[in-house]
């Protein structure tokens, strides 16, 4: 299997996407295509003494920065690491493909290079989450700031075909995003999303309110773009609140101090159920071959994450599952 | 001062509100008029040896349910305590109303009976809380799921109102809740709002992310009433989350259970801080007279609470502020 990654992207490239592809290689038996420019990149394998087995190198000589327009990657910088790479994937030189670089254009690349599966009417960003019993799966985290109905019900097949092929969930269920758990609860978007949910085959439990969201009460919560944006990132936010908060309990004095080193081993790993880099990235949702977004301030072992998801989607086959979940719809549509 | 109060709203009606009222007359240094079916409160006052100094009963013989029309607060339940309460309010018969009953009719009650401060299109539902250093305001927490760019403008000037005079928050800094910082971020609804903010004479410092909300960057946070939904019960709902994994991680073995019980005070402490029974209870901003929205499990406590925010709102005369900020905008505009 090989696996594609844009050895420019995010924060810490090219050094971070190299180091994190040879870490890859090594414990995950796949083959790397790394897409940058060349002498960068020699650069960052001099310095990081990357071992370079089972990593083939491609040439991109541009970089499409966090702060430029999406669609850039199209026409003013066809030559970027990412347009590259998504060539590369929608030519079959590879079996998915891992970016920390921007979403916006990644995104682009994804529907207009690589192209969507057939149906699909956008791709979408789709998380998982950890919880007390078992991940969830939120979606769409921000591709489609603006969805209609009907873009939210693709979400809830797609995030339901990943929460079955790759995360393993058995007839997974799925909850729309509201601010109550009535059926006339919502703005016009849920309030005609519900139905069709209802209507769409799928393990559809209903609405799930905020409180409920985190407690993994679904195994897919679908909302528009915008909200999912909001639910992660304050999710992040109010953890990060958390742990200032316990850090600052913990050096009161010399007591809880001694209870704090007792306990340091336990808030390690707490802190790190809730670290994007244990969870490796983002699967774009919707896409004829697999992507997977990494966190743009992505370390080695984010990147090797976000490879280990990229296989997994390789393995099950997740946009065929997609493909499937929608042929299926189709059928009953028709009946 | 007198404050008004909603006997028979919330899930531990009348006995929690009664119980409130009387903590709030003992320390709080206010008269209360209870509202509700006098039989049932002369029970639970019996039950709860309720000290009766300073309150006064006024009967009303229904009640609106959590699960009834919030309109049917005009024509259906005009003798419901709620609607006997807001008349009280109207006819100043009372210096400000707290209810811990159906929200939606508190709103319309609010709205209509009470009446809106002139110039506000839409009231709205503030909520302060909690935060490392300084406590943060949200609005609208839910009263409008969906809102217009001129009502956010309006949230904005009520929320900063309000920390400006009840919190004492100087020259309150505004922000809009947003999928991302820059200026081109959101749905159509932010990216009107934005300049529009901008031009308030507002302390307006742009957007903020998710994971900025919970560390108070900003001492206003605006939003459409269902994003505000959504933050307000996804705070609570990860720091149940949060709460519950601490609590696993105390009780694994001997040395994490004496770790804890070194911790207890101080793990109850930090709970203490993201329990609404502390915070009392949401304003309901944009009303003539201060209205105050408790928690539908209020206890005692929380009801008392929710009576300090009320005579605090009294105090310092929260409608007049809105009023002027108001003015001032318009004065702003004709220039």
């Amino acid at each position: 299997m090989k696996i594609i990654i844009d050895a420019m992207g995010g924060d810490n490239a090219p050094l971070a996407p190299l180091e994190g592809a040879a870490l890859a290689v090594r414990e995950l038996d796949v083959q790397v295509t790394a897409v940058g420019d060349k002498e960068k990149m020699a650069v960052a394998i001099r310095q990081g003494e990357i071992p370079m087995e089972g990593i083939e190198l491609v040439h991109a000589s541009e970089v499409i920065g966090m702060e430029e327009e999406a669609t850039d990657i199209l026409k003013k910088k066809p030559d970027s690491s990412l347009a590259v790479a998504c060539k590369l994937l929608a030519e079959g030189k590879g079996d998915a493909l891992v970016s920390a670089g921007s979403t916006g254009a990644l995104l682009v690349g994804g529907t207009l290079i690589v192209g969507r599966i057939k149906g699909i009417k956008r791709p979408a960003i789709g998380t998982v989450l950890p919880s007390l019993e078992k991940p969830w799966l939120l979606i769409d985290c921000g591709a489609n700031a603006e969805s209609r109905a009907e873009m939210l019900v693709q979400f809830a097949f797609m995030g339901a075909a990943y929460q079955e092929k790759v995360m393993g969930v058995q007839n997974p269920s799925v909850a729309l995003a509201n601010n109550g758990t009535e059926e006339t609860k919502g703005t016009a978007l849920q309030l005609e999303a519900f139905p069709m949910l209802q209507k769409s085959g799928l393990n559809f439990i209903g609405n799930i309110e905020g409180r409920d969201i985190p407690m993994a009460v679904a195994d897919v919560v679908v909302c528009d773009g915008f909200t999912g944006n909001i639910i992660l990132k304050l999710t992040e936010g109010v953890a990060k609140l958390f742990s200032a908060m316990i850090k600052q309990m913990f050096y009161k004095n010399t007591k809880t101090k001694l209870a704090g080193a007792v306990m340091k081993d336990d808030l390690d790993e707490f802190k790190k159920s809730f670290d994007y880099k244990e969870y490796g990235g983002a699967p774009l949702l919707g896409i004829k071959s697999p992507v997977i977004k990494a966190h743009g301030s992505s370390d080695a072992l984010a990147i090797k994450n976000a490879v280990r998801q990229a296989k997994r989607c390789v393995e099950n086959d997740v946009s065929k599952a997609i493909e499937s979940y929608l042929a299926a719809q189709k059928e009953k549509e028709k009946k």
